[in-house]
Order: structure tokens, then sequence, then C-alpha cells
């Protein structure tokens, strides 16, 4: 028995997220199906995170025991050659078995992206158009989300009430480019929606629907799920899972 | 009767090309679907040139006749609220009855984009994976296409032999970024598949397959379609059609 680990990044365009749901195209279902062509094996795999419906990964991390002893690079292309063209094993590395994809991880790094000067058809699954934004409202309200709080308001109304809302944001970039915006965010952890629905805030304060201030009232309130705009899925990436452990 | 010009961008990812093939899916499917929607009237659409399976648009440009007359703005926005979001109207003018978005077209610009560094499934559909590849004899080869030439070896096996052969490229351009190439044609005209055969070709230079001689001798051979390599449709994009009267 060995443990394997994984990172894999995909397009998320054309599948209901990360998690397995039935006969629904998702990423799991895609990679279980990899993983019983290559090896003839139902394997179980743990995923550092899950991601919604039309997020996109660059580097999402799982990792699976496998009670054989295969060649990481071979297990890397062959599973490869079985997977749609818009998923892809970057990395492949035999693992302790103390490593847990998501419990050994200590930051995560999602980013967003947004098309913010014309319509373009070409990337409107991967940068959503959203013009006209104040980009400094957008970094002051951002501000307020450094840091360890409880993001309750930021949260999914559908969260496990046992479960801590508490999650330190270490740090929070927005690089203005020509065309796009680009926010950086990274953590210990997020909660369910929690990045699409403080890049919908963002949005809004970005409109001037809002102040920036608002952000932070919202995130004092700790009104579960106050806040009620999610931006869309398509503009957010899974950038990177940080371990203690080289990956 | 007024003559309405249309500057168009789109993804040509799940389109079997610009041309209209009955109920297939189809760039001038949609924009026709567009213009039935919104005005109640079939429109016959003359474009710049056609574009194969997969193949992108940044600024293909069509043209029609209407016998109505609409704001510009108006006619745009109303088309592209009808229009799949992987196809928007980017430019909508009037022109005069002498303007013919195929004739009066006087340079086209077609566009290549290859991913040289790792393979990335978030824009396999824009920029085929080709690593390894040898610059240098790439840029050498294509200098032997540049200017006035007789095309016949690089054009599609099923051309109309009594159209000329003879095109002049004006410009060849090689950018290299960090982890792409991009390759700039421009000239008066392209043959059917011209572009993806001289791709098709430049890339097995670039693997070391041929020499870039080889392009030159291939060239002048003259023999239709000898180029037997055709390059991916999704890296190439229909980039701008220049005309004497500005767009």
């Amino acid at each position: 028995m060995a443990r394997y680990c994984f990172i894999v990044s995909y397009d998320g365009t054309n599948y209901y997220g990360f998690q397995i749901q039935n006969a629904l195209p998702t990423i799991e279902l895609e990679l279980n199906k990899a993983f019983q062509s290559l090896l003839n094996k139902d394997v179980k795999l743990y995923a550092a995170g899950r991601t919604d419906r039309f997020v996109h990964a660059v580097g999402q991390v799982f990792h699976t025991d496998l009670d054989i002893d295969i060649p990481v690079e071979g297990l890397k292309k062959g599973l490869n050659s079985f997977l749609p063209p818009d998923i892809y094993i970057k990395e492949c590395k035999k693992v302790d078995e103390a490593f847990h994809a998501r419990f050994s991880a200590v930051l995560k790094e999602y980013r967003y992206y947004i098309n913010t000067k014309d319509y373009n058809p070409i990337t409107a699954h991967y940068l959503p158009f959203i013009p006209n934004l104040n980009e400094e409202e957008m970094i002051k309200g951002s501000s307020y989300l450094l840091g360890k709080h409880d993001f309750k308001a930021y949260a999914s109304a559908q969260i496990d009430s046992r479960k801590s809302t508490i999650k330190t944001i270490k740090s929070i970039e927005i690089r203005k480019h020509d065309d796009y915006l680009e926010f950086i965010f990274i953590g210990d952890g997020f909660l369910k929606y929690q990045i699409r629905r403080m890049m919908g805030m963002l949005i809004e304060v970005g409109k001037g629907r809002f102040s920036a201030d608002y952000i932070k009232e919202l995130l004092e309130s700790r009104n579960p799920a106050a806040s009620k705009y999610i931006a869309d899925g398509c503009g957010l990436y899974l950038y990177k899972v940080y371990y203690d452990v080289p990956l």
C-alpha cells in the first residue's frame, strides 16, 4: 500500500464542479474513470478542496492509496492518456502516509480574474466581463477582509453550523493589468462560496452600489450569508495548495 | 436599402466553422438566427473570409443589406442580445454600397498561437501544445514564404483549379513569449487551408523532421497540396481585415 499525491489542472467550463454527483460530468468522475481504465480499480480520491461548477484549477491537489507499486511518471502519463483534454495531471509523487491532501494543506491560493476592457467572446468562460469598476474602492474594501475573522456573513447559507467560520486570510493582492484585474487570495482555508461571495461584494463596491466600508460592516454583522452577491464561478481559479512538505 | 458592415469576434471551439452547413452549429447560422429574431428577416451575409472548424476570430468582417434604417448602436446591441456568449458583434456601421466585406478587403491578418511550455488544459482549445520547437529554424523557414508566390503546394487539395493560387504575404512576424509562440501573417489573401498548411510544415521544421529549406523546396514544387501537415484549427485566429476605408 502506498499513498500517491497528484497536482491536477482543469478547465471547469464543462463540469459541475470537482465533487462526484452520480453521472453528472464532474472532475472527480473523470478521474475515477481514468483510474478505472488504467488500473481496473475503483479508487477513493481525497482532494484539497472542492471547486464549484465552472470553477477552474491550476493546481488542485488530491491523494489516493494504491495497493500496487507503480512508477509515478508512468502513472501520470497513463492517467493523462485516459483523461479528456480539459483535465491534466501535472505532477504525481509518492508521499508519506501521514500526508493528507486536505488536512495537511497549510495554505490555499485562489485567484479571480475580471475582464475590464471590452466583452471578449473568446475569454468569456475564463474572465467574466465587468467594465467601469472603481479599483481603488475595491482595494480599500478588500483590506477589511485581510486577517483572522469570523467570515459567517460571507459563507454559504447551507454551511454546517457546528463548523467554525473563523478563517485567516494571509494576503490579498489586486493586480491591475491593461485589460483585466487579477485578485490573489491566500488563506489557511476558505468556506464554501466564501471567495465568490467576497468577490461578489467587492464587485458591487467597484460598481459603486456600496461603499468600501460596507464590506467591513457586513463582516462584523456575522449574519449568516448576509453577502447576497455571488461572483460567477468561471472567473475563479484554485491556483495552488501549500503544504509543509514540498510537492 | 442600406448596407451595414459588422466586425464580429467568436470562439470557434463549439462551431463547424463560419459558413452555414444546414443545421450544424456554425457562426453564420447563429448570426442568421439573431437577425431573424431581432428583425424577423432572413438576411444574406457576405463575410470577408471563411474560417474552418475550431478556428477563432478576433475581427471577422461581414456586410449585409437591410431595407430598413436602424441606428447602428441599437442593431449591435440587439443582435448581441440574441447571440450566444461565444459570438460577439464588436462594431456595426453603415457603409457605402460600393463596400463589400470580401472584395473590398485589401489585407488580412491571421495569427497562430502555440503553447510551448507545459500542457495546459485551460488553454488547450486556444493554443495547441507543441514543446521543444527549434524556433530559429521556424523563423528561417517562414522567411521563404514571404512575398508573392504561387502557393499551390500549400493550398487545399479541393481548390478550384480555375482560381489563381498566386498570393502575396506582406509580412510574417514570429514573436517569442515566455510560454508561447505567436505567428502573425499579413497578406492580400490566403487560400483555403493555406495558413494551417504553412503552419503545419513550419511546426514539422520546428520539430526537426524537415530542414527550413524544405519549406522553399515545397513552395517551388507547386505540387497541389504537397504540404501534408495541417496545423490544428484551434490555434488559428482571423485577427483583422484591412480595408481602404476605416471601419
